[in-house]
């Protein structure tokens, strides 16, 4: 049994969302939350907040794996420096805890939950309320999309982190004794 | 006396540079480091060396002040995740200590140094060497530049940052009891 946290990272709204795997195709809900900080603090206390926010989540429900959403530099440009800013914060949390680390595209997890990448947020919802047999959907967008990479993470099976992992890492990987599965 | 931390922020060289700061135009060398992290490491172990390094920095040195270089999204797009992810953890770490933040642009820190604002790194080199005294030029450039983003933020008096800040942003440093200067 693994418990994956997903995060999809967002300075104004960063969603966190956490299931157990048991095997394959079995997953079930453990907690989903947002952590949101305003707009108008300086961007040095947004950030904190976030890692305060994060620390807090992995203290109560101890994942072992963090599946966090990739970014890219073309994609929203007004927003990619804080969204990277956030990716980041988790990226290091997870290495200072030896805790295993993927990234999932947008286009991944959408392929991977509803079946088709290029899915749109209802639909992204809709399945993960589906899969994860929830009473009422995860609301806002952010708290969906982090269950869905976190499920999209359980049934690949780390595979897509895995496929870019060179011998260096690896090494690394081994030498540290954690592992991305 | 202000103890001013200079950060070029980068994943495989990340300058740190600090000078101490008597009055306006009085500067003087304290430290120049590089923090390097190989490009073949997984990203959260190359993040979570740059951390611990701003770390080490920080407890030795005790700066009160992080001037960090403002990162663009529409400079350098191949970088500036990376860039991006380096210069949130400092702004983080800053935060958790409670010290000053200020953000310059490369513009303004090649103005303040050098009297242009389009002038190259050779330049800059050469005014931070003859600035602060120095033996022999500090080596590579990202050593320079986080000595001349120290610098910048002592001439300019912390001024650039603060004429961002909004009267919320203000209201929070005064309430955690910082400031800027």
């Amino acid at each position: 049994m693994s418990r994956i946290l997903g995060v999809d990272p967002g300075l104004t709204r960063c969603g966190v969302g956490l299931i157990d795997s048991a095997s394959a195709r079995s997953v079930s809900f453990v907690h989903v939350d947002v952590i949101r900080t305003a707009a108008d603090l300086p961007l040095e206390q947004r950030l904190l907040a976030i890692r305060n926010g994060l620390v807090a989540i992995l203290d109560e429900f101890q994942p072992g794996v963090i599946a966090i959403e990739r970014v890219f530099a073309q994609h929203n440009v007004r927003s990619v420096i804080g969204t990277a800013q956030v990716a980041g914060l988790a990226l290091m949390l997870a290495a200072e805890r030896g805790l295993a680390v993927a990234l999932h595209t947008p286009t991944e997890v959408k392929a991977s939950v509803t079946g088709y990448g290029r899915a749109d947020k209802n639909q992204v919802t809709a399945m993960v309320t589906a899969i994860l047999k929830l009473d009422t959907p995860p609301k806002p967008a952010d708290a969906a999309d982090a269950l869905a990479l976190a499920i999209c993470h359980a049934w690949r099976g780390g595979a897509s982190a895995l496929a870019g992992e060179t011998a260096a890492q690896r090494a690394w990987r081994t030498a540290l004794g954690t592992s991305r599965s």
